[in-house]
């Protein structure tokens, strides 16, 4: 009994995390030792192998028990991961009206607000006083996760107002909710894209959202922990798009070696065959190449520029457009604050570039036959100059028309534009040179 | 009177938005319609700039007004914006006890858990009944922002417990605090660094987290909508970071063309003229080159894979390194999984890439001699294999390493390792190509 007071007094994500790194076989031991709540806690917190190794070794009444105790988007969650015959055997251990609410929340997209929401809020009438929605309150307090928030709705569930209770604690008892209810009502679509559906949260610091039908019907609510994990895992997402990775759901250490080969070696072939361009314009001007060899060694250092300019803008309005900063009404905008931008560092970086050259690669390197030295040294600086304006406008407008097209812009990010810019820097790049050279 | 009616429906973060896009000479007339409490509320969500448009425009007393409303977490965040002018009038209007307190608050480093905490929260104590704790919410609810959760300290502000107000609604009212308090307390110090600080908000579900002193003593507590807030610009902090942009605090159109000049051009500047080092390279090998002009043109497809491959990984780490998935004694684990993904990525993308070259390059391009053919495909391959294998290997050890030494992880993302990768890249290829060709 030594372990089961050790284990009460920690928090269930805690112990979730002691019992990862305990062994398997023991963990339904240590399971059946928590109180019945607590080990509910716990479960929902644990990574969904342990839960399908823990459903496979409860018997259905000790299943039943752990799963009365859930809120409806824990269990709706935890059935989304489990193989079909475990997700039969939770939903058989519920009653019809629970089974019929899961599986109208496991039939939302997993993109939609709809799959985040919870079922289970405080719904009050404007008729009843302060007192009686108190009472309603404490009545469903112990299956409801959201309580500080109740929601007023007429008799066909249509959302009137909210109060939350703060409001009900600074008003008398006998106060009729319609008197103290908030009608001007922040909330959502069950069909409405997550990302956008929690960014309300940080806008308007919410605890929670109503989410409501097209016929402005009560359906669920979003609670703040919930829209959390979204935004830092849509955040991942982009972080890993941008970087040419198929999105993850796991934590790094948890992703097997073959899931991860498998997020990235897509992109990295696509890129790699995508370069066949690159090479083949190198190709191309192989001939006129031999006579200047010297021009081969810039090309690194202009397509990195180039890609890090691109990058830099695309990386900047994709992020931008996820936290709802700017839409495609806002592109001309963008467009011309990108091309001031583009000039100012283009003509920086040509200019130093410029002195960079004399002073490190003719004094120092030497890398430079005098004759053309100065042919040369304009070739690599104006072609810079060209390549960073046109590096932020293609990096800036992409991402915007994507999304606009109903493309993700995060894919657009970084590795695709740099693949354009490789390729325009080239051109850009044997244009000027012939240009000046020959 | 209309537009008062009209404005007092809406939420305060609509209205800072209306005001922001109406003329500025018209601001503080309409500020002044507001009722009192909607416009501080009005206030805290307006960008610097119109704060302090307004602030000027004010006098003494209706800025005391206004302040008088303020959040203390909120005024910190506003005097803090302010020329020292303007932050010295606010604190004028200010009583000594709060301007003690503020400057205190003002003393947190910006990256630390002080910094984003308010000092207003409900403080009871253990021998209180459930009804006086309610009584001393209802007393101080006005003022206080996190009101859901109760901290128990005793006389020397050592933090005992917590009662959330569901626990208080759930119990009798004559129940002692000290019977219901959790004594299991999730907690963070001063000057802890704030995006760890957060990711407990994460981790635990929290609404609020206490902040505590080395002493345990209690000093604030940080609330969920400031961490969300945090959340966000570490993250977006992180992206910018990884595209090479040192990071702004202001939203992409708020930010001036100077402004986003300035954080983008240092990183361009030490990434082009680093880029000396490839050039020097490819120089060095030019002689030797000329007679294998062909191989030049992958230069560009290695170079990017290498890249690719390299910020797959760095991004991945740096993400998990924020989300507090992996840290320093994560080190070998990392680098076995990495190895393990680069060996299977590796040998994929020369596997793929030498039937590539045999059928786009040989066949159709024609780009390869007969002679040389099969020696420039494995040369070209092999090189594949290796840099895939360095560069995940280099991408994923460094953030870890710069972490560990005290920088900033993100700092050695993608255009730091592509540009050490592109270097490496390189040699290998050249290296390779001598052995096999001359």
């Amino acid at each position: 009994m030594r372990l089961r007071e050790t284990l009460s007094d920690l928090n269930p994500t805690d112990i979730a995390e002691f019992l990862e790194e305990a062994d398997k076989k023991d963990l339904p031991v240590v399971f059946r030792i928590l109180p019945k709540e607590l080990a509910a806690e716990v479960f929902v917190q644990m990574d969904s192998d342990m839960q399908q190794h823990l459903i496979e070794s409860f018997s259905d009444s000790e299943l039943k028990d752990v799963i009365d105790e859930l809120f409806m988007d824990d269990m709706v969650n935890i059935i989304e991961e489990m193989p079909a015959s475990v997700a039969k055997r939770i939903l058989k251990q519920t009653n019809a009206k629970t089974r019929q609410m899961i599986n109208k929340l496991l039939a939302y997209p997993d993109t939609c607000a709809g799959s985040i929401m919870t079922t289970e809020y405080i719904n009050i009438k404007k008729s009843m006083t302060v007192d009686e929605a108190f009472n309603r309150i404490r009545k469903n307090a112990v299956d409801t996760e959201a309580i500080y928030t109740c929601y007023v709705t007429d008799r066909g569930r249509k959302l009137l107002g909210v109060v939350t209770v703060r409001e009900l604690l600074l008003s008398y008892s006998d106060t009729l909710i319609e008197d103290i209810m908030d009608t001007n009502i922040i909330s959502a679509g069950t069909l409405d894209d997550r990302e956008e559906v929690v960014n309300l949260f940080e806008r308007y610091d919410l605890y929670t959202l109503p989410i409501v039908d097209t016929e402005n019907r009560l359906v669920g609510v979003i609670t703040v922990d919930d829209a959390i994990d979204v935004m830092q895992e849509e955040a991942s997402e982009d972080i890993e798009k941008m970087a040419a990775i198929l999105p993850s759901e796991k934590s790094y250490l948890k992703t097997g070696v073959f899931s991860t080969f498998k997020s990235r070696i897509p992109w990295l072939l696509f890129l790699m065959i995508s370069a066949t361009f690159t090479g083949a314009i190198i190709s191309s001007f192989e001939d006129r190449l031999s006579k200047w060899i010297g021009l081969i060694a810039f090309i690194p250092m202009l397509m990195g520029t180039g890609g890090n300019s691109g990058s830099q803008s695309s990386v900047t309005i994709i992020r931008a457009l996820s936290l709802g900063d700017i839409d495609f009404k806002d592109i001309w905008r963008v467009i011309w604050k990108e091309l001031r931008v583009a000039v100012i560092c283009g003509i920086v970086l040509g200019a130093v570039n410029f002195v960079k050259l004399y002073l490190v690669d003719y004094l120092i390197l030497k890398s430079f036959d005098e004759g053309v030295l100065l042919l040369e040294m304009t070739a690599v600086s104006l072609t810079l100059v060209f390549v960073v304006i046109i590096a932020k406008l293609v990096g800036s407008v992409l991402p915007i028309i994507a999304k606009k097209l109903g493309f993700d812009p995060a894919v657009m990010a970084s590795p695709l534009v740099t693949t354009i810019l490789d390729a325009l820097s080239l051109l850009i790049y044997f244009s000027i040179a012939i240009l000046l050279l020959m």
